[in-house]
């Protein structure tokens, strides 16, 4: 029914804030200043996905790995010929968007107060631990989250050691996020709720056929501030 | 009397296994790789280190920041002059340190395992999460510790949060670790016990003036083995 959800679990990235589009602006300028080696922005797209799957075992998520991603394909599309200040520039783009504002998507704030009240929440999320620390400070949304747990990845086996540690059931757990293979599939597959709330941009490398999700466990929102709706009535009972 | 002590934080790089020793063969090749551009090594680790400071805000710790900033220095210190081809070369170098094998330190698992029967250790680190997490698991100490925390940084105020975490009062907490920065003066700073086990290099980041430190709950000792018989008998008893 729902009504058994003690902990809900937020996505950071494109969930609570911005983030997808800034990844998107350095990549466009990043395509701009290659263009000179090597043709159209899709080719250079692809090259750059090409080198971050390949670095994703060894370098994980965040700007960091995804900088050193953007000097290795700069390297190997121009066969060793972009200059030395266009990879200078790299660095400085990679600089730049650990430093962009923190842009805070709409309710989320709203939500987060009203759901404070009578559930415990906590923030979920990979990446760059010093990176979403700082991100989570600027939001301020700091006081309605109980903790904040950072995760090197989101497979099952990783939610299964998060439940343990919050001593919970799976049917007492919620995930809400904006990507279905880290925050709605593997939640689902280990007996909790999903709620998906689709951002306008996606990476390829989060992305999931949709169409054979579902069960009452799981619902997908255009805005944020139906979760409040949701457990409030009973996920089942409304969906 | 350290009697009362019911967790024990192990710190990780130097204290558990080697890592300094890994960041030194990387520098010396950079340094080998930037001669014919800037001299000595001297000076062309202390621009490596100037670049790792003014960056420390910004990217943390660990390899991915430390490559980054390799390829800062590099660009900086031969004015745009370095080569391509070097440049790849210190990305490979980035990702053969995030490869190199784990070292266990002498006496570590004896002394975990035998700790492990009577006190809830903890392994507490910064740095990269998924590099740790990587290294924990090459390790094979895992089923020693309860968790482990990765913190971004190892001020008195991460040490605060941590122990709010564990339920716990400081005296409750002992550190043992190699750096005096990050393991010992924070922790003795908010009421814990502190173990000093020196790595035989420091990187200078970490270094700290010893000889101000002193009282009933530091001691410094030579070999990890050492930290069974200090909480067993009681850390002032055998101060």
């Amino acid at each position: 029914m729902g009504r058994e959800i003690e902990v809900i679990g937020f996505d950071a990235d494109d969930t609570l804030w911005i983030n997808e589009t800034y990844y998107l602006e350095t990549e466009q300028e990043f395509c701009r200043l290659l263009a000179e080696y090597r043709g159209s922005s899709e080719e250079i797209s692809a090259e750059l996905f090409k080198t971050e799957t390949a670095n994703m075992e060894l370098y994980g998520y965040g700007i960091k790995a995804f900088t050193l991603s953007l000097v290795e394909t700069a390297l190997r599309i121009s066969n060793n010929r972009v200059s030395q200040a266009t990879i200078e520039k790299i660095i400085r783009l990679g600089k730049a968007q650990l430093s962009k504002p923190l842009v805070l998507l709409d309710d989320v704030e709203q939500v987060l107060s009203r759901l404070s009240r009578s559930f415990r929440l906590i923030v979920v999320t990979k990446g760059d631990l010093l990176d979403q620390e700082r991100k989570l400070r600027k939001s301020d949304l700091e006081s309605f989250f109980h903790h904040i747990e950072i995760m090197s990845d989101k497979k099952e086996s990783d939610y299964r050691k998060l439940l343990r540690h919050l001593d919970i059931e799976p049917r007492q757990f919620m995930m809400v996020g904006n990507s279905l293979r880290s925050d709605i599939i593997p939640v689902l597959g280990i007996g909790g709720y999903a709620v998906y709330v689709p951002f306008h941009t996606t990476w390829e490398h989060e992305t999931a056929d949709e169409s054979s999700i579902s069960g009452p466990r799981y619902r997908k929102i255009s805005r944020i501030s139906q979760v409040a709706e949701i457990v409030e009535c009973g996920l089942a009972a409304s969906g």
